[in-house]
């Protein structure tokens, strides 16, 4: 077991499966990427324990309120974690995380999409400590996400070779 | 003639020439900007067989159908395509296709991105094969894009050296 | 004083300090990532001289102007200069611009993102010249953004190693 896995094990948390997409939803595209010594991850949300999507579901800011968006977004690291241990085989290859794009669907006016995404980056930085889990980030509010979302996070990380 | 080229050719298919963009409207950026052996490509839209911004205009699931939006995507495909032959000289010189980010013009509550940007993906997939043409994805929705296109795309792909 | 900060200088410019976040608000991530050749930088928006979140504040097309919203991206290309020479030490080390991603917080049918993000690109291309300061861009309209500012950039700058 590897020294990610460990402390993954040690907060009591789990990874979910690969995602169960929704009946007629088709998503031709890797999870995630490799080139070299790059791991390019695609728009992860948040996942129930058996891989399906998980709500609550809507705009933050209307449906969702922060603390529940703030929750989605610790989901969406664990969903992120989930599909790069599936890829790289062990997460302890990851050199370094290097950016963290954030996307929060949010009503008209909402501007606490940093409160959201802080989800995951406390998360990150909880599990691989301040050097390996420092990244770049934005935060920003989309009009919609897919299955209504309301979280989707999207990035890269370094890895050792 | 380079493979890429010919699969085009045989799926009938022609790449635009570079965007003419509306009257008054500066640009003032590279379409693809080459470092090492990384390709970036700005957002690129719809394009007419004649370089114009095409529609139909406005946001998907308000003006604009699934369907139609679905085939926006496709042409932008075509637009991206376009813009990196013209780059690179020989589309042979793509070694993998890295990070498609695809967005969607979405009227509130439209949640079917995946759906819209399959219409990409699916292309590439089709022309470049399974191997060279995966690629980790994204498809989000905006509140709005530049002269009411209803999909924009940016992306990443890696060069033979 | 190297090359680029002269001509900061000559152009009567100055980059804000690092940036003071309204009360509260906790930001726990590097508004700038180095990983070998690269430096991806975190969303940045306008700040004012003292470091603090600038104004004016709201959706491009309703609250906020075009004009004041270009001015808005000219001080968040400065608060991103200003942050890449605080991790660089010497904004000479940049050997190229690659990725700019405009994100303007956008009313209902604003098209108009490219003249917004002009702002942004204009200055980046007047300090650092046509082949340092050539970029691939996107500039999109966003649902809302932190703290409500017009404006937000992310971007990736190429090093001299």
């Amino acid at each position: 077991m590897g020294i990610i896995d460990e402390r993954i094990a040690e907060l009591g948390l789990e990874l979910p499966p690969a995602i169960v997409p929704p009946p007629g939803v088709v998503l031709p595209f890797a999870a995630v990427r490799v080139i070299g010594d790059r791991a390019v991850f695609s728009g992860h949300g948040p996942q129930a324990s058996d891989g399906s999507v998980t709500g609550p579901f809507g705009q933050v800011g209307n449906e969702v309120t922060v603390e529940e968006a703030h929750n989605a977004a610790r989901l969406t690291a664990l969903s992120i974690l989930g599909s790069l241990r599936r890829e790289l085989g062990d997460l302890d290859r990851i050199a370094g995380w290097v950016r963290v794009f954030g996307m929060v669907s949010s009503a008209p006016g909402f501007d606490r999409q940093p409160a959201v995404i802080n989800g995951c980056s406390d998360l990150l930085l909880e599990i691989f400590g301040p050097d390996v889990g420092a990244h770049s980030r934005s935060a920003v509010g989309m009009a919609a996400l897919p299955f209504g979302i309301p979280v989707e996070i999207e990035g890269e990380v370094a890895l050792r070779l």
